[in-house]
């Protein structure tokens, strides 16, 4: 398949490694140069302008947030120009307001919008390992399915609206940030008593939280490991600033996450927004003068 | 070996019929009778006095509470009148406080005190797979490990002092009622999308936490199965008493236990004491103003 | 002096009223007819269109929010077509990002812009007793000043930057709703040991808290007068929110009114966005079980 | 009147001296000997004991908290051994299960029980300008009501049972703790944009704010004046825990309660358990980041 693909980040590349190695025809724009050049090199075709993504069968995009992903989608006028009929395959995690935004501007220009958020890290997403949940025009769905089979592991059909697939994402997303900000409180309960960190941790992960959220974080509270960040704290404040936000008009209170939304601005406020996400655990440790 | 057994209650009488069946001579006390006759007529002794398991070689006690344990145990005269060397194996989930109690109480009576709280509910107590945590002298342990090997399917050691143990115990229970709460957050927040309740629960119990937390809780919530309750409501809020009780003298702030703690009280007030803990994951929805 | 008036809400007609009486000319213009006859019966001169009101020496507006002010006053091209050297009184209670926004389209159409939020109900405003801060060009503050005495008691001065005047407004207004908070979980309390809330609301209003606050909320909320709004709930959780959304891009974590927003969500979603702001501690007290 | 007065801190050797210049026989006991000197040099009579002070007619006591009332008034014995009809004019803030406790120690001994905690730092005690809420025996009252008017400004009347007065001033404290959080928040966010604290604390001190919880704590919020301590964190602490603990058994959940809580331990464990109460404020700015 001819597929366009816009945004190379750390996990886009890998995705779009993914769709070269599996023999489709892959048309690359990314804001820097770099990403460009390692997949030509793969086999991709380098694009001027995201515009020309938009020429493909299929676009796939993949940018850092709604502000990203309207200046170079919309904005620029790659979507209004597109050919009729096309599929865009939006795969970032995005604003409930944002996929509002995105459903009218993609009716009016005659483009079929899915919405298909990836969970899962860069390795993940280097593997095709990805857990993809997906929401938007059924045929349009089934066109793309391949795609999504050489992107990810598992689809997990959520309807024809693609909201209900963006909503998917950021509550997950919320609940992985519960996780964190929970495991992080009953070590610096533990750990006050005289409990080793790592012993916690593999109890609680061989026991009832034996699952990737706690086995991925629970480690890094226990070691102290905040640097090299594969989702950073500030990325974090971000989605659960999303959960909040799109609890509002439905008026769903959030009484987790608003503690989330505190912490994380503490930890932030404090230094560390470039660090893992793994520090809001670590920071429930220290409010408690525990180093 | 020669067991003293006392407390028969949901956990207790699975627990207990388990060492009959490996072959040990079990003695039990009950408050009530209905238990005690149903282990008797598997083989067990009846005894008239909690004072009297104290003449075994083991005591195991899996009582409610602190008060109760106290009044049994201590308060009867029971443990004064034990004889020495004897092992006391308490089983139940205590105040980091009353463990203290209890670690003098034993030194005075020159009985070993053994810390061994168990994680699971019924059905894993009646087949033997509970987890176990285990504290205590370390003598003491190796000679009562054939018997949590009978009840459990993994002991876990947390050394000498049996306030790791309890710790252990009081912080898990923490992070479970954690993971009810943003679950039930999570779910209020799809739905309000349009998300059906048990799309989300296939999808986060198949992904990131698949873990036993989140799939024997998330089901119960989608499904508003709150009755026949395994682990009720006010027992949670007891058990959240417990985790700020043990933070309190450390200084260990625990902002999400005192989100759990307000909105139990709030269940509870409101009529839900004796549901399920699921209850409080459908307490969010319900709070969002949603079915 | 010639004064443009644009926004003749519950607030604003009684302002717009005082200013006749002082001897002013006054343009008015608003959404709707009705408040516009009755001052035009006090002297007033009706608009027909908000860039009118540009053609005076000074405008006031006192639009209900951010959305509104920028579609009368900006898309509308009212600003831009207004005569350079205007003053712009800005009064309404506006966002930090909005109040920034305005900063520079003043700029740009060469209009001087001093925010002076209001404090007060109604009754303050129909009396001219209202408490104003203001920020702005000082020399625009100096030249408005006398109409700036006939809408209040005092006026506040907070500087050149106009942020500052729209913070302070924000900031006391989020005390303001803690406050109603505070005084409802205190009365849950005191009357679950069947003190009465009257009893209760007296004392603190006599002693500690014997200020305007608690004044006129206490026996509100003791009362349960939560019906004929002055300050609607729903208005509340869209103040608590200005601030939330203020503090974030400063990292200011704001813990009581992540509490706020949520119990507000969570009266909205239960039927009580049009009540009284004092339904707030009213269901401080419900969420206890108690009537 | 012969008047027993157990307790000469802070708050007891201004009362005490104040009931000596009324010109009452007053018969003191202190654990420390400095405070008893200073007295007995105001013609106060030093006891040895502090059972020889139930010898009077009146007792009035006002010690740290409940553990040290329990032992000085109830397992010293000192209580059983009063002579019949004594009064007991409890003036301490303590937990409402202790003043139940005490409703029924004093009903075995005869004694009858006033409970009349005072409002106001020593200040206010060594003026004799306390207010005083007051629960108990009517008759008993009203013989003790010119002691009353000696010791404070104002006496408020709050019914027969004593958990009512107690009950009052635990929820007036909890009141005041979240006006110096609400405070501490809103300085964070308007200082984050400019504004000065002491410009701040003017304003909501002369305005909505008017009353003494935001006269006194402001300032010294403003002024990060937290040595030198009236009403230190660490009883602010205990406060806020008399609170919480007083609603569990009544099921009210206390949201802002539960935040000061938290924030409290957190600056504790910091090392400010010794500052006055407005560095709880002063860590709301300082949790943003700013100095």
């Amino acid at each position: 398949m001819r597929i366009g693909f816009i945004g190379l980040g750390s996990m886009g590349k890998g995705m779009a490694a993914n769709l070269l190695k599996a023999g489709h025809q892959v048309l690359v724009w990314n804001r820097s140069q770099g990403a460009v050049e390692t997949l030509v090199k793969q086999g991709a075709v380098a694009l001027k302008h995201p515009g020309e993504a938009f020429d493909a069968e299929v676009v796939i995009s993949m940018l850092a947030d709604d502000a990203v992903t309207r200046s170079i989608l919309i904005d620029s006028g790659a979507l209004a120009s597109s050919k009729p009929g096309l599929i865009h395959l939006s795969m970032a995690t995005l604003s409930v307001a944002f996929i509002r935004e995105m459903v009218e501007a993609h009716a009016s220009a005659g483009v079929q919008l899915i919405a298909a958020p990836v969970f899962g890290r860069n390795d993940l997403a280097e593997s095709g390992m990805l857990n993809i949940a997906v929401a938007g025009p059924q045929a349009a769905i089934a066109k793309v399915q391949p795609l999504l089979d050489v992107l990810g592991q598992k689809t997990w059909p959520m309807g024809e609206d693609p909201l209900n697939a963006g909503i998917l994402k950021i509550a997950t997303n919320m609940m992985l940030i519960s996780a964190i900000e929970a495991t992080g409180e009953a070590m610096a309960l533990t750990q006050s008593y005289g409990v080793a960190n790592t012993d916690f941790v593999d109890f609680i992960t061989s026991t009832l939280f034996a699952a990737p959220a706690y086995k991925v974080y629970g480690p890094k509270i226990a070691r102290r490991e905040t640097e090299g960040a594969g989702f950073t704290l500030r990325l974090g404040l971000k989605d659960v600033g999303l959960a909040l936000k799109a609890g509002e008009p439905n008026h769903v209170p959030l009484p987790f996450a608003s503690v989330l939304r505190d912490n994380l601005l503490d930890a932030v406020a404090l230094g560390e927004g470039e660090s893992d996400l793994a520090a809001l655990g670590v920071r429930a440790i220290k409010r408690s003068g525990q180093g």
